[in-house]
C-alpha cells in the first residue's frame, strides 16, 4: 500500500472553545480518528499532529506551581504533549480504526542560527498565557530510521507531535532549544524523508479559498504548483493556518511528493471521492 | 546480541533530594546512562524507568491549576511522563552511548476487578502531595510487537515508563484507569515477552541484604530461586522497593529468563565482572 502522511490540526483534537477536560478531548480525537476510515483502507498511515493549546496549558500549569517546582522548559513540555496525544490519538486508532498503533517520541533537528531565534513569531497557548516562542526551519526529522521500521511492520505511527520537539547538534550531541517548529513544516519534512505518495492537511475548513473572507472568495479544488507558489507571492494565504500548509505542500511535490489534499475532517471521505477538498499537484 | 532489559530505578534520574530542575534532571539521566557503557557492548538493551517523582510534580501542577484548568487524569499523566523521561533519556543514549535510540509510549492491560482498585497502596509524588494510588498487576504489556519491531532494527528502546500506562480492555475497546503499575512487574512482563536473556535492576544499593537494616545484615552474592521464594515468605525484603524485584526476578526465571542481576548504577560494570552485585539466577 502507499504510504499517506496525514496531519491532523489542533482543532481536531481539542475544541478552540472548550476547557478540554481528558474526556472531552479523547471524545474529540476518536471523532476525528473515525473520519479516516476511508483512507485506512487505500493507505498505511503516518499521522502528525498540533498540540498549541496542550501546551500552552502545561506552559500556565508550570507558571501556576514555579514557587514549589522548577519550570519545565519548552523542548520538554514538547515531549511530555507527544507522549499525551500520542496515547490518546494511538488508543483511537486502535479502537476506532482496528489497526496497531504506536507513538515515536520525535525530535526534529534545527538550526541554533535560525533567524527565527531572533524574532519569535508562533504564539502557543490559549487567552491570557498566550505566549510568542521561535519557530525555526526544520532541517532533518531525526527519528526517522525508526518511523520506517514501524510502518514497514504495518503499524500506523504518530509521530512529529507538535512539529516535533527541536533539537540542535553542537560537537556531534544532541541538546533541546526552546522553540516550536511548524507542525506543517515538520509534516513535509517527515513525509518527504518517509518518501510518502502523498500528504493530507486536515484542517477547520473543507478548502482552500482564493480571496479567502472577502466577498469573491472562491473555494480552490485543484491548485498547481505554479499557482500555489504565485498566490503564496500574492500573500493569499495566513501566517499560521493556511500559508505553511500551502508552503510546505509546494516543497513536498518539489521533492518528488505526488499529492497533496488539504480539506476538513468531516469532508474527508468526499474529498477522497473528488468531491470536496482542495488537491495540490 | 543477548537482550537485556534494565530498569533504571526513580533515584538514577532524579536526586531523591533535590527540586529537580530539567537541567539537573538530565544531567543525572546521562550519567546513569554513562555506567551502561560496557553492558550496551554485550547485549541489545530495552531500557524500562520509574517516574514516581516527576508523576507527583504533575498531580501537584493540576491540582493548583484545577480552577482555570481540567486536571488531567493519571493515566495521561502517565503518557505525558512517558514523553518527558523517554526523550531524556534517549537523549542521554545517542550522546553518551552513541547507539540509536527510541521511546515507545507503552499501556500494560490490567485487570478492572483487580484488588488494587479497592485497596490503594502505592505511594505516588513527594512530601506535602504525595498521594495512594491502585496499583493493579500488570496482564500483559499491549504495545511489546512495536517494542520487537524495534529491536529487531538494533535500536535500543525506551518503553514501559513508570510501569507503563495502564488499561483496561471492555467489549474489544481499550481505556486509561487512574493507577499506577509497578515498574519491576511490569518490566519482568516486558522481558518474559521479548523473551530476553536478563533482567538488570538499578536501583540505590549495590547489594540486596539479608537482614537488611539489621546489624546481622550481609549481602547477598548469589540467591537461588528457592531461597528468594524462602526470603519473600520470611518478609526479608522492603515493600515497594526489594520485595517487588524480588518477585519480579522469580517470575522472570521461572518463564524462562537465565539470569537477574540486582546492583547500583555506579557497581555496574564491576557487577559485570562478578565483583559487585546480586545475581539471582
Amino acid at each position: 500500500m502507499k504510504l499517506a502522511v496525514v496531519a491532523l490540526g489542533g482543532n481536531s483534537l481539542i475544541h478552540p472553545k472548550e476547557r478540554g477536560t481528558a474526556e472531552k478531548q479523547i471524545k474529540r480525537v476518536n471523532k476525528t480518528i473515525s473520519h479516516l476510515k476511508p483512507l485506512a483502507r487505500k493507505f498505511t498511515l503516518v499521522l502528525t499532529h498540533g498540540s498549541g493549546p496542550q501546551v500552552g496549558n502545561l506552559l500556565f500549569q508550570q507558571k501556576l506551581s514555579k514557587k514549589t517546582l522548577p519550570e519545565m522548559p519548552l523542548d520538554t513540555l514538547d515531549s511530555m504533549v507527544q507522549g499525551q496525544l500520542g496515547y490518546w490519538i494511538q488508543q483511537a486508532v486502535e479502537n476506532v480504526l482496528h489497526k496497531n498503533a504506536v507513538t515515536i517520541i520525535t525530535r526534529v533537528l534545527v538550526d541554533k542560527s535560525d533567524n527565527a531565534f531572533k524574532h519569535p513569531t508562533k504564539p502557543i497557548g490559549q487567552k491570557s498565557w498566550k505566549k510568542m516562542v521561535a519557530s525555526p526551519i526544520p532541517i532533518q526529522i531525526i527519528d526517522v530510521e525508526k518511523i520506517k521500521a514501524l510502518v514497514k511492520n504495518n503499524f500506523v505511527v504518530i509521530a512529529c507531535g507538535g512539529g516535533g520537539i527541536p533539537v540542535i547538534k553542537k560537537v556531534g550531541k544532541f541538546s533541546g532549544v526552546e522553540a516550536v517548529v511548524d507542525k506543517d513544516h515538520a509534516t513535509q519534512k517527515l513525509a518527504s524523508q518517509l518518501k510518502a505518495d502523498t500528504i493530507i492537511f486536515l484542517t477547520d475548513v473543507q478548502y482552500v479559498f482564493y480571496n479567502y473572507g472577502k466577498s469573491s472568495q472562491k473555494p480552490l479544488r485543484k491548485l498547481s504548483i505554479e499557482n500555489a507558489i504565485k498566490y503564496l507571492k500574492d500573500n493569499q494565504f495566513e501566517e499560521g493556518s493556511m500559508k505553511p500548509k500551502i508552503e510546505a505542500s509546494v516543497e513536498f511535490l518539489k521533492k518528488g511528493g505526488k499529492k497533496v489534499l488539504i480539506t476538513s475532517p468531516e469532508k474527508l471521505n468526499l474529498a477522497l471521492k473528488g468531491k470536496a477538498g482542495t488537491v495540490v499537484e
